[in-house]
């Protein structure tokens, strides 16, 4: 498994990026490189967070709605000038839509799929999940529930007002602060992780066929104060748990709605 | 383990429920019903999926952003007087969403979970992912990409006109109806599975310590169908792949554009 692994990630590697863009995102280069240089993953797609403009064709039948039209797409902060100068093209229904950083991780083990899942999780990426194929692929995607989709115009007519767009334009901009924000706690706590991991590794060699992991003997110092951290964050969101409006269940069912006030325990 | 986890389904199913509504959304009964009528399975918390009006407090710092008021909810279709409504209480930054189906399901093994991902997935729910605890607690969320969320008001004067909010409200509706139509095929799909599942350990008995799934000898005709057109789905999506805009990768970073668009193929 592992030497088929190893396979896969220099195939994969050095492949041609196969995305319209063909390259990774600035914002998250040093996280995708954190993650390509561990023997334990690579990555197959990531997009750093975008707000985009589509325009789909209202006459459509369903089949037709294949047809969208990308009006405007932008990985950093944009102006209201920028939306309703993409709007101006728009023939059908357009909608705004913020997309957060998102990112697929191909893992050696479940194990490895289960660290970089923690971590996401404790970062603040509460949509991430693990995907195990029937051949043994390990999959890690990195999900945030931070969003915004918001029609725009119906028939190529625009449905709302200039000053709404200036509004619209605000919103997204902050949720592009924010994710970034979220990205890079990512990327620090990985680091962490990573390096706790190692550490952990040096000082007790894992016994053939045992895959748990051990708390090390000693863990640095900033490992430490990341556990603390993490500890408050989960204590807090049980905390908050309560305060959610479930549907059925043990309080954990819709959590989107605490994505930003959680933003300030990390 | 496995008697770890059915203690686990006994207390969990006979405990209170602990979300505010306090009941399993209607709409959704069969399902749920359908995963805890199985010993590899039980729910902990769902939403047969939501439009809701949150009220934010437009003056707050981050701390205040947890004081959000709820203006309306509703698990059904609803009325634009229904919105405005619930707008004319907003005074501070009212938002309209439209939250799909979402359940978390326990599982006795990693195999059963990856079952009820792989139904999930190729029933259209996408963002659904594993999580495997350090104690060996499997969870399998049911996530859709399926979304709307639209800023509506700021310090409580509404930025957008009724027509606007008519529109939304068709939008929202449609949403809604593709859910529930989305949430059924997921139940079908389940049932199909868990039959070809059972099916299979009966004709060919698992070998102690073998966790591996083989095709059965026979598999029903219905089953045969479910996996044709399981099959079409993802040579379908995989053509899709092609046209969508991702940032980097193998053209699957971002596929919350097709979602609408591979309604039709199901």
């Amino acid at each position: 498994m592992e030497q088929k692994f190893r396979k896969w990630k220099q195939q994969s590697l050095s492949k041609l990026d196969q995305s319209k863009k063909g390259s990774v995102d600035k914002d998250i280069k040093h996280v995708v490189s954190l993650i390509n240089s561990c023997q334990e993953y690579f990555t197959t797609s990531s997009c750093s967070g975008r707000i985009i403009l589509i325009d789909g064709d209202s006459q459509s039948s369903d089949v037709q709605k294949q047809n969208c039209v990308w009006l405007f797409v932008s990985h950093e902060k944009c102006s209201s000038d920028d939306l309703m100068s993409g709007l101006t093209g728009s023939s059908g229904d357009a909608v705004l839509k913020f997309e957060p950083f998102v990112l697929h991780v191909q893992c050696r083990r479940l194990e490895d799929a289960q660290l970089l899942h923690s971590v996401a999780v404790s970062s603040g990426f509460r949509n991430s999940g693990i995907t195990v194929g029937k051949t043994g692929k390990t999959m890690a995607a990195v999900r945030s529930t931070h969003g915004l989709e918001v029609p725009l115009s119906r028939e190529g007519k625009l449905l709302v007002e200039l000053e709404y767009i200036r509004f619209l334009t605000q919103i997204a901009n902050q949720k592009m602060e924010q994710n970034l924000r979220r990205t890079q706690r990512f990327y620090e706590n990985l680091q962490s992780a990573l390096s706790a991991e190692k550490l952990q590794k040096l000082q007790t060699p894992e016994p053939p066929g045992s895959h748990e992991r051990h708390d090390p003997p000693h863990v640095l110092e900033t490992e430490k104060e990341e556990r603390k951290k993490s500890d408050v964050y989960k204590r807090r969101r049980k905390r908050e748990q309560h305060q959610t409006d479930c549907c059925h269940g043990d309080g954990d069912g819709r959590i989107t709605e605490l994505d930003d006030c959680l933003d300030l325990f990390l």
